[in-house]
């Protein structure tokens, strides 16, 4: 029986988070098991814009009540639908509910017409859910995070992954939109400055911004957009924005372009999603000052955001530490366990894979770049994922897989070289093809020998049996000698190594002829 | 309980066909569930070339012999390692054995080194498994297949799905080859003619061969790279050649292309598989010659062969009938039972799609185009598979496994038109985009109606549990009305339903305004 067959059988289960934001309101499902895999599995999406006009009245007006009620009664039936019971459902509402005097009558409304029970989140509680999704996508230990929603502003100080200061300002896209940018035309340059200003003023209360370390994570679909339109800009290959750097520098320049149009051409920036082309320009002043007010030379963007940060809190890791243990390794095995159906298979392939890296290494033959066999490690966990596709070109899917995943703590160009290492892991000849306008210097051969490691890898493990035990490769100055330890037949383990030893991979990559001993 | 779940963890077989053709042996391993789904999951090849010299000397040469057992040896390995019990293995030899007057030193070695039991196929098995191949492939009802190997030639007429005469000529590609064209360097012309002739005349035998009707269906690894080959040529995009029609002039243009070049050049001809280079000319001037002297326009391709005949005839079909029940229907349903979670879903949209599309038709909307009913049926069974990779962009996804399966039945515009209604399910304007060469004249409007309709399904059963149970589309010359009968709570589909009502993808199409009534 497959790994993935007892996952999917047991204990597969669902749950809801219902996020009632200053502007859109989002139904999302996950589906899970604790402790092996977790992924989105559908979504609904309102523009409802239950702040507006909240910033000038404090009450939220009797027409966004009623927009507000009968997007409940669609997010109701489909948990109906769905067989969501009330026990899988988080409704959440945020800083445009959580401000507004007249919000009980929402939360009554509600109840009364679906059941649904809304929690109103506190300014730290919402700090936190932020917070708690950014360490548990990105690698953050020490800096800080930037939360900027529609009402409200969050920005946390991490050290050691534990939250330490956390503050929430009324600094929303909406809210500075309405206040400061709501003339027709091209914003004035003046009601610019007085934004920017306003922001400062309100950042410098907080003593230890300038303290926390230099990374800064980004959340919230703002920041996502930004990233992704910087993407756009700089012509660079569609990889998805998990973990993208988004520097001071580029911000800028999104920020004089942005600046420079109506809010109406906003809308089509490329990268910049047409709902929120109105907001996008103060989100994007916002973000610099930030970046300016804290000394901070990027921000790091995250897929995830407040819903996530809910799901794992009160579901996949409810009644533990909200953290997940090592971010990378659990976004590698999380990724395996959705498609992999032999695991212990890809773990041996691994296992082999770093043996020999180590012993290139430890020989002298390779002198491996920063973070190296760790990326060897997770395309050797994900090098047949594509098999859940199809067998022919599997190396292909696997590569498409792992794009299109986000693997949470890896950036575009670490996701782009795990994917060419499983394209290249049964033929041809690696290149970096059309994401080179992501990779460093010393990228190719970085992705050459891990693809020849891996390819070698694979051909010992071809019986999926681990009658290879361990693997070292030592050489005297000329060749290379593969030693293998046994446990069980070699004789297909030898046969594929010799045609591997063909295709002259091996040697064309580390210089040196391989001999199977 | 998914039913996904359901047949993942029940009764999830495998069956491996080992192939000992005249040039290359393959263990090839196929997983399955009687009656829901199968799929191929690991493939070993070796060129063992074991008829090498067989045509001189009429006995394999004891170096060939060696090889072979070399290969069993590892193929029987395989099988261990893969806990394949020999019950779940069906082991088979063609021509170059069979022919062989010292075939039994190589049985005899299977069996005391591998405990491998090799059935020497009769000429008649043999062109029995390669229509069996072709008739649960393709639609093929009345006509011809040709199936050519290394060492023989099989044609088999069909009438009615059913083998009505069949011949096995010693036409195989390799042993033509050793024949007419073992010269270095370009043959000459002399020599092809000669190579003509000779296929002509053993051709001319065949009085039925004439008489079979319009298609020609061409089975094994020749015709598959020939097809590669000429779609390179044309600059088609990469869709697989499953259901290609390869035409008697294109063959012929290749033909030519191909006996003005040495072999070690052939080799290098895009779409011809470089292992193949030596007797791809041979092949190509065979088949070329079944096309002129059976009279046929053109062959069509399958991917299956003689591998997938033994596995449908021993083990999924095994003591029934062994025709699938109707190839393009089973086709739809094999793709969506591998990648769907929720088939009641699928059933449903694809039942409300063909409702709106038959009263679009009664009311006069509507001319279809020859097929389109089933086009769209089959992208509705299939819009929704891409959720197996993820649910971000899973229209997308969906379009990228449909195009990566071989859907037998469908030839490639089919499957692009298929995939292009799932990629447009969700969200934008249906374009052809790069598949445009395949198209014909109204496919753009063919895929604009389905693309619709099946949107216009989709938000209809957006809880995904049959709440519309009907719908019937009316007009009265300037509006459509959307009728719809419901079997539960309609608020989420008529909300889904407003909101695609505001992409007006329906107007366009269609000319008219949607009310929803």
């Amino acid at each position: 029986v497959s790994w993935r067959t007892i996952h999917r059988s047991t204990a597969s289960r669902q749950a809801a988070v219902i996020d009632l934001g200053s502007n859109s309101w989002r139904l999302v499902v996950f589906a899970f098991q604790p402790g092996a895999w977790w992924k989105q599995t559908d979504e609904l999406y309102e523009t409802v814009r239950i702040g507006e006009g909240l910033g000038a009245s404090g009450v939220l007006a009797d027409a966004a009540i009623a927009r507000g009620l009968e997007t409940l009664d669609v997010f109701g039936r489909f948990c109906q639908a769905h067989e969501l019971a009330p026990a899988d459902i988080c409704a959440v509402a945020t800083s445009a509910i959580r401000d507004a005097t007249n919000r009980q009558v929402l939360l009554d409304g509600a109840r009364e017409r679906t059941g649904l029970s809304i929690e109103v989140l506190s300014a730290e509680a919402e700090a936190r859910y932020g917070y708690l999704a950014a360490v548990n996508t990105t690698t953050l230990t020490d800096g800080a995070v930037v939360e900027l929603g529609g009402g409200s502003l969050q920005l946390v100080a991490v050290a050691d992954r534990r939250a330490r200061e956390s503050t929430s300002l009324a600094l929303g896209a909406v809210r500075l939109t309405e206040r400061f940018l709501s003339e027709e035309g091209k914003p004035s340059s003046k009601a610019i400055k007085r934004l920017r200003t306003h922001v400062r003023d309100e950042l410098s209360e907080l003593g230890w911004l300038r303290d926390t370390g230099r990374r800064l994570v980004a959340v919230g679909g703002a920041a996502r957009n930004l990233a992704t339109a910087a993407q756009r800009r700089a012509e660079l290959p569609h990889t998805g924005i998990q973990g993208y750097l988004l520097t001071a520098d580029v911000l800028g320049e999104l920020v004089d372009e942005l600046a420079g149009l109506p809010a109406a051409e906003r809308r089509r920036v490329p990268g910049i999603k047409p709902g929120r082309g109105d907001i996008i320009l103060a989100a994007a002043l916002t973000l610099q000052t930030v970046l300016e007010t804290g000394g901070f030379d990027c921000l790091e963007v995250t897929e995830a955001g407040l819903r996530e940060g809910v799901f794992l809190a009160n579901t996949l890791l409810a009644g533990a530490d909200p953290l997940l243990g090592d971010v990378r390794p659990d976004a590698v095995r999380n990724l395996a366990a959705l498609y992999e159906e032999d695991l212990p298979h890809v773990e041996h392939v691994a296992e082999l894979s770093l043996q020999m890296h180590d012993s290139l290494r430890s020989a002298g033959v390779v002198e491996a770049s920063e973070g190296e066999r760790e990326l060897l490690w997770a395309a050797a966990m994900l090098h047949d994922i594509g098999m859940a596709v199809s067998y022919d070109d599997h190396h292909k899917h696997s590569q498409y897989l792992i794009m299109q995943a986000d693997l949470p703590g890896f950036d575009p160009r670490e996701r782009a070289l795990i994917g060419l290492m499983s394209r290249y892991h049964r033929k041809g000849t690696p290149k970096l093809g059309d994401v080179a306008p992501l990779a460093r210097a010393g990228d190719e051969a970085l992705l050459a020998r891990c693809a020849a490691i891996l390819r070698l890898a694979e051909h010992l493990e071809r019986g999926r049996d681990g009658s290879v035990s361990a693997v070292r490769l030592r050489t005297d100055g000329d060749d290379i000698d593969l030693h293998l330890q046994a446990d069980g037949d070699l004789t297909l383990a030898r046969w594929s190594v010799e045609r591997y030893g063909d295709d002259r991979s091996f040697e064309r990559v580390f210089g040196r002829r391989l001999l199977i001993g």
